[in-house]
């Protein structure tokens, strides 16, 4: 028995040495982890909401409002009728930044988010009003008071801009320390970008609170379009979801086709639609879904490099890279996850 | 046994799916490989150079003279000088392509090029003269001709513009799959260009050569700007050849410390200078010193993109990529081949 050990232990030592995500989830993820997601509450956000509020690995424990698919106060309204159609009255929703760091104009929503989430960030499909309204205290105080009250316990999963996380670093700096995980998707390290040839989308929103966020030293995922460009949802999914002839199968199902058809008429190519946002959330709780780079990462903030996400040359060999890139992504598996969970909870409500 | 041969297999079946460089070249290297090195000679080819020398695993059966660093002219005399030098007059030296495809233009050689590698390409150095002068043969033919003599056994490395690659597999589609291994410095994937925001200066030379064979299906490997600017040397290395009180010794040292001068100057934040070349020839024969991404790869070749090395989105999921992109690199084991072979070497010319 011996010889197996140490014949493990060996392999093991002389394995691959690219960075894994090395946590181990067996032991860790016995017990749910607290989950706060801040989100600009288009379709794929609101896929993301859906996927945590349906993994068993994750008890979300409140919302964070953020601009960029819409507006700030859309994504919280929207964020809130998709809880009532899912039955999760119980889970708050607070109002973050509206607009980015550096920037005096008010945000719009550019054309590009309005065609790809349509008008209403849902797919202009008409979801039932929550009764509920958003919160009193901000999401940037929500996130600080609750890394205070949960420590390592607490995940936080932003998938709009990094406007939120990097205010509430601001004000807390020891956050960054406080926190069991924090995921980002956004970023295009591998492939281009979706907005300009080096840009994503919500890095592109504002580059400056990002790469705030990216040199902090805050230990860091980032779920790109590197792996999210690879996990492609098609209607032959949806058509389950609507089959299942239930309220929010059907509201589901309505608002992924919208999403899907825009990027059958931008993205033609890719055969399906990114499920960027809800990757980074299962990403979270299930490490092992990726392949990770990890790497001292800085964002382009200047006209010619806006919004671009790259590795500081000059740190490259320097020690302890605070950014997971993830680089690759065990597609099945997570397409596996991503149904079964949500199936499941579309049935159900 | 068995069980431990079942685990063996278990454990390499469950291992992280990262390509990695799966030739077992404890089997394969105990012969020599065949190895033609195509040169822009520049500073950093002429430690190649020595470095393809000085390595027990490869036998130099000819050098190919290219544009860049350097004329084509200028390199094949700089090439035949260092073979001079270094006591292998009998290794041939032939001419490839003098200019970028789809250029009419005759080459030129940037500014930038002439304070990296100084006027002559060699530091500004005086090496004695070789009396021997290139061969008739172009470095296209000789090319192609090598890899219907050798196949598996050649090896291809090619550590300037794509050029005389690409006119070989027009030339002989079939190279492609005759030989063992095309290996290329050139490219950035993770990090930024080093002559404009997105291009490394190899592929900047040529990016319609660079794309056609990316694109071409060609087995590849790309070591690029993400791995070789981890591999510094500094002025306490060129110190211990010096202090060899030989002929090479002496000449490499001066002629490595101007680069590492001129490294000060333009880059000083990295302390040393980029061993890009050597590094190519040594992964070529010790795959084990780099972490790869396999890829779909193209190359940017309208103005906004030029020379931009990037894995091609809508392909991310396909079957058989062909490029391997290094990523990462054990650099303590290679500066130890490098230091050793070259040291070696230097010793006894």
């Amino acid at each position: 028995m011996k010889i197996l050990i140490y014949l493990i232990s060996f392999i093991f030592f002389c394995a691959p040495g690219f960075a894994e995500n090395k946590e181990n989830t067996n032991g860790t993820m016995e017990k749910k982890v607290k989950m706060i997601l801040d989100l600009d509450t288009g379709i794929d956000d609101a896929l993301a909401l859906a996927y945590a509020l349906a993994d068993p690995k994750i008890e979300l424990i409140g919302i964070v409002a953020s601009y960029g698919n819409v507006t700030t106060e859309k994504s919280a309204v929207n964020s809130l009728n998709i809880l009532n159609l899912l039955h999760r009255k119980d889970i708050p929703v607070y109002i973050g930044a509206d607009k980015a760091l550096n920037k005096e104009d008010v945000f719009t929503v550019l054309d590009i988010s309005k065609h790809i989430h349509g008008e209403n960030g849902v797919g202009n499909v008409k979801i039932p009003e929550s009764p509920r309204t958003a919160e009193k205290q901000s999401g940037v105080d929500f996130m600080i008071e609750s890394a205070k009250k949960y420590g390592k316990d607490l995940y936080i999963v932003a998938v709009g801009p990094s406007t939120n996380l990097t205010e509430a670093i601001r004000k807390e700096p020891e956050l960054k320390n406080m926190v069991g995980k924090v995921v980002i998707m956004g970023g295009a390290l591998i492939v281009k970008g979706n907005v300009s040839l080096v840009a994503e989308a919500n890095i592109h929103q504002d580059p400056f609170a990002a790469n705030e966020l990216f040199i902090s030293g805050t230990p860091l995922t980032m779920v790109g379009l590197d792996v999210t460009l690879r996990t492609l949802l098609t209607k032959k999914e949806t058509r389950l979801w609507r089959e299942l002839g239930t309220v929010s199968g059907k509201i589901f199902a309505d608002m992924v086709d919208f999403y899907i058809e825009a990027y059958n008429k931008s993205t033609h190519e890719l055969k399906g639609c990114g499920l960027h946002d809800p990757l980074a959330v299962a990403v979270a709780v299930h490490p092992e879904l990726v392949k990770v780079l990890t790497l001292h990462m800085q964002v382009g903030t200047d006209e010619k490099d806006w919004g671009r996400t790259v590795a500081i040359t000059e740190k490259l060999n320097d020690p302890d890279p605070n950014v997971s890139v993830c680089v690759d992504v065990k597609v099945d598996d997570f397409m596996k996850f991503f149904m079964d969970h949500l199936t499941a909870l579309f049935k159900a409500n």
